[in-house]
């Protein structure tokens, strides 16, 4: 696709229905330029023009829309966790049709991949009732990924050191896959569909196992030039803090995310807390060392979010992950720290919470495999 | 301009003559666009098509090659600094003509407009030697500028708050004005024509009096939503180092700029050091105190460069400023702080100093109003 068919498409799936003239409007494209992106797609039936049931007016001639037919194809989307694999059917609007779950019994690709692809085939087999090919699969992975060659070369909660996913995964399905770094996915997914629609500026930030961090900036994901972007968890926040897994010190990861919080936890209380859930109760119970835990963890949130909304100049922040659990605990510390950190007028920056299941992140992984085959073959049959 | 015709006149800024075809590979564009997005600017004679001198074979034909007229415009660039102001002509290829500078006896807005104006209308009287118009005017100042108002809103070394000095400059000298923040200027001067040539993401992080940054991500440099980005110089390092004047502790800006370098070395040795020239001569005389002061600026540098490149993954980082004169003394720093806290991949990216002199700043200052031209009134005669 040119970038002038790419940017109309996405802004189709973005914004639904809308008449050729705010399709240029939106885009700042000639209407020119908007006839000539439109075409080969209508003609290849992923865009259609009519009279949409959702503008139907009361009185007077209905306008004519564009919009992307979403039952023309279908993707699949994955997100693996540590603990299990959640995979999406979805349409070429990102619309989930179907959504499974698996549990994994261990973490290493041996256990991971079979997994993945016995799940990958039910959906195909569920695909086969809506009678439409699926066009991709797009595989979320937390680490350092490289999108381009499909490799995932570190996960840490995994324990994978240069795995070639896309290519195993490819010999085992038979489908084009995209292998993207899991919040790079899920920020594709909010900008199109999300907290991020219309905004060429903001950052996902997701808070949980680790920190995570999806960059958009001037309308496009960041990447990175090696593949590394978006590492806010190692942001060294105190060079005398708590030792991080990367090896520096004070890392925001190595003080907010659970691990970390749970360690903390233990140390605060001298007691053998189990899990996230149990530290939660006690901070809820008003335990003073508990909370004080909790309120570190929130400055150091907003700590790291101040650099990133510095640096970047971000228009709003997305605060999402299993986190959120203990906002109400954290919420105080991440707005006085980002407060206090964000320089001039970068503390406009609106830094908002939402919740987003680790179904949504499967639904971004779809969302790769549309971008990529925007990218590639959809002109082909 | 269309985006495609910008992006093939920038391409032909940086890499000077160029085949169509060679035009249509590194902007990746068809050969039907590249022909497309010439035709009228040759039309209006910024773009030459023929037999280039720089490209005559000893054998055979020569190839016809497409540049820049730089004959065909003059723009003028102005750097404005706590003691002088520097000023440029330059032609359509951001080539400087002429160079003037101007010693300024005060920082107030009352004395730098009219030093400014009068230099600006010294270089349109030797423009007049050139019999081509003067396009534009680019205004570089350091602090947080609001480039599509015009409106410096915070310098903290001049001391402005909310100047209009796009508009306050145009009236003076009937030019279009374009004012940006200075480091933003020279990051698009170092896009087109210096160390960021060819690269989609790098940075610039200046070093003297403060700490600028700016930063090229997806190839454009990053503005931010609300005016502010690239403040790495208020990353904060140490919550209990030295008070910045932001109102945090522990900024690179206040351990590694000038101003705080100069503090140190007055806290370590007791003496009443005059000037940063003074302190570097006590450096270099092995004062292991006022060595330790330049390597802990050296780790501050290497550590905010760290966070910047775990962030977005930039290829190059370019270090410059009037700090480099101090650069044998920090140079370890940097380099170990970087590898330190570089996370993963992000480690191979290229950091590197290179000197840029005041002129250089004010030929980006010359730069954003080519953009600006190319932007707006371009086909306008």
């Amino acid at each position: 696709m040119t970038p002038a068919a790419s940017l109309v498409f996405t802004t189709l799936l973005s914004h639904g229905p809308l008449t050729r003239s705010e399709v240029a409007r939106r885009t700042r494209l000639s209407a020119a330029a908007v006839t000539k992106a439109v075409r080969p797609l209508m003609e290849l039936g992923y865009l259609v023009e009519g009279v949409h049931e959702a503008a139907r007016p009361a009185v007077g001639r209905p306008a004519n829309l564009v919009w992307v037919d979403g039952g023309r194809a279908l993707f699949i989307g994955v997100k693996v966790t540590g603990d299990e694999i959640i995979a999406v059917l979805a349409d070429l609007c990102c619309r989930v049709r179907v959504s499974r779950h698996l549990r994994l019994t261990g973490r290493k690709p041996e256990t991971v991949l079979p997994a993945l692809t016995a799940l990958v085939q039910e959906l195909l087999t569920e695909a086969d009732g809506f009678g439409v090919r699926v066009r991709g699969l797009g595989i979320a992975i937390s680490g350092d990924v490289d999108r381009s060659d499909g490799l995932v070369r570190y996960s840490p909660f995994l324990e994978w050191r240069d795995v070639p996913l896309a290519e195993i995964a490819g010999t085992a399905t038979g489908l084009p896959v995209t292998v993207d770094n899991d919040v790079r996915a899920l920020t594709v997914a909010e900008h199109w569909f999300g907290a991020g629609v219309g905004l060429s500026d903001f950052a996902l930030v997701t808070v949980g196992a680790g920190i995570g961090c999806g960059l958009v900036v001037n309308g496009r994901v960041v990447s990175g030039a090696h593949g590394v972007a978006g590492e806010i968890g190692h942001v060294s926040l105190d060079p005398l803090g708590p030792l991080c897994h990367c090896g520096n010190r004070g890392c925001a990861e190595a003080i907010a995310a659970d691990p970390a919080i749970l360690r903390a936890v233990r140390a605060a209380t001298g007691r053998q807390v189990r899990d996230a859930a149990e530290a939660l109760d006690l901070a809820h119970g008003n335990d003073p060392g508990v909370r004080a835990v909790y309120a570190r963890a929130g400055e150091a949130i907003g700590r790291a979010i101040g650099f990133l909304v510095n640096l970047l100049g971000s228009e709003r922040v997305i605060i999402s992950g299993e986190g959120l659990a203990a906002y109400d605990l954290v919420a105080e510390g991440v707005q006085d720290a980002f407060a206090a950190s964000a320089y001039g007028t970068a503390a406009q920056c609106d830094v908002m919470t939402r919740p987003l299941p680790f179904e949504e992140w499967a639904r971004g992984a779809a969302a790769t495999a549309i971008q990529s085959f925007m990218g590639s073959d959809m002109y082909e049959e």
